[in-house]
């Protein structure tokens, strides 16, 4: 082992609002060992996902919370140091749920093997791991967009929305993103293709929708709720389809947020509005990761990375997410 | 013809909350001419229906506004006092849309015969018309429900809701209903076979509905919107399938109601909310009518109408069903 010592991030205590530092806590661990069947990681890339945030609350979600004195929850890539395993070797690089620590141990079965010559290990973690996933599947299993279908995705230079945006294009979509701020919104365009953007911060998203979606929105991939959802559910065309993916625009909300009642527009609209996680459609990830992989490898599917070096700066990293500070997929560089 | 003039009630003026008496002015006109092909037909019974309420906004809806000055819009059945239509005969009973009035003229394709032998004609207007039709496919093409489904709906003793909940015990579901009083709590409960009411003027919803589905509502058939909704956004089963069907708590709103933001409820849930029109099932409206039609004439779909008697009520009759006064299916009797 090249190192005695294991460092993790605890959660020390729940945020009341947007996470501060002080919620997070350094602890310095020794080794874990790997059982028959497991490997032991050594983390390469960690990734830093808004979900987390629901994690760090008591209340109830889709799956339980972080407890406090507990490792925080998320997925790695890094590279198998010793292996239990008959299926893996010393060398390979793999993917799983591994919290934000250096070192992890997993069993075989919860490992992915990652294939470093389709791409650079760091995508098993945004464009060919669980945001691309999220994308594909929120893109095509819920919306299931047309040719000439008018397409709306916030947090469009977001490790999700970007994917999205491309993958409506390659279904002969208009496609138009919601991002914050001019330099994302370039890149959207010039880079990903996109038909137009929209900054929230400095632009009426309403006004805006309206006077580019005069036939209405007929897909709508939801990062962010809040009142970039309320302008969308406005400009609907009959039979609109919508998917809930985040709400990151409330997450940090310390009490319930108060909107409009909009629910008529989906009665006015004959509008479908479904909220999916990515591991419904766990049955049908292979196939979406051969498509998406191929699509990175032809050049026709772009991604962007923000990559924060240092295992210190998760929490930091991860605070400055909350408030829109990173362009692109965030990962933690171990 | 038996009379020479044609009473109708226009829409004077368009209503800012709550519709008032003044917002409508009775009008006598000269009896309509049948056009070839076209019926004359003398009303028997008018119907009141919620959705009529956005007919008086000049706003945007899935279909125009009465004009001001035009005769109020809305379905009547009624007897063929003169057939011009080689298909219709003097003496028939049909239903048609034919407006606020106490004679209209209709052509043979717009019209649908009423068979007085299989219940009464009134039916033709409630449980064997649109609100009859609105509940088996709000219920049947949207939620499809499940046996061992919790399931809800609200406005259940209404002309929609009635219906819905029945169709939902018909399913095999746990059914609770909501609505506005204890007499019809005890009617959904005992003459219509719900497993439970609650009723939102003196309970908490969101309590009860708690305790009634401690593992969740799987299906949700909305007739009103506003805080039930929200109530049962927040007591969601995994799977769980909305209907918005309609949201009469805020059809008056001058402006506009707010609420808590929860779309994040639906991420949770990986649930799915339609809206829908009852217009959008047409393909199949024969043969959900015949089954609606089965089950009344062996007596295991029942219903409630509330009739009115005299055309000259219609304003009141409709402000009275705004402010939840009618129990059952709302008719004039003109």
């Amino acid at each position: 082992m090249p190192e005695e010592i294991n460092r993790q991030w605890l959660l020390a205590s729940r945020p009341s609002g947007f996470p501060q530092e002080g919620n997070f806590e350094l602890n310095e661990a020794s080794l874990p060992n790997a059982e028959h069947g497991e490997v032991m990681i050594k983390l390469e890339y960690l990734s830093i996902d808004p979900y987390m945030r629901g994690r760090m609350n008591e209340g109830k979600s889709y799956t339980p919370g972080v407890q406090i004195g507990e490792v925080m929850t998320g997925e790695g890539v890094g590279v198998v140091v010793e292996s239990r395993s008959s299926a893996l070797s010393a060398g390979d690089h793999v993917v799983t749920r591994t919290g934000w620590q250096e070192y992890s141990t997993a069993h075989e079965s919860a490992v992915r093997k990652v294939d470093a010559s389709v791409a650079p290990v760091s995508t098993a973690l945004g464009v060919l791991g669980m945001p691309g996933l999220t994308a594909y599947h929120g893109t095509f299993d819920v919306i299931d967009p047309r040719p000439g279908d008018t397409f709306v995705v916030s947090a469009a230079s977001g490790a999700v929305g970007g994917v999205v945006g491309q993958l409506a294009k390659k279904s002969g979509c208009r496609v138009i993103g919601t991002a914050g701020s001019d330099e994302k919104i370039a890149y959207i365009v010039n880079e990903l293709g996109f038909d137009a953007g929209i900054n929230y911060k400095t632009e009426n998203v309403a006004e805006r929708l309206a006077a580019l979606c005069p036939n209405g929105i007929d897909g709508y991939f939801d990062n962010v709720g809040g009142e970039t959802t309320d302008a969308v559910l406005e400009n609907l065309a009959t039979g609109a389809r919508i998917a809930i993916c985040g709400q990151i625009a409330n997450y940090n909300d310390v009490e319930q947020a108060m909107g409009p009642r909009n629910l008529r527009t989906l009665l006015v609209a004959q509008a479908k509005m479904q909220g999916f996680l990515v591991f419904q459609f766990v049955q049908k990830h292979p196939a979406a990761l051969e498509r998406l992989s191929a699509w990175v490898a032809d050049g026709s599917l772009k991604y962007k990375e923000h990559i924060v070096e240092g295992f210190e700066e998760m929490p930091r990293a991860f605070i400055g997410m909350m408030h829109g500070a990173n362009f692109g997929k965030l990962l933690v560089k171990v």
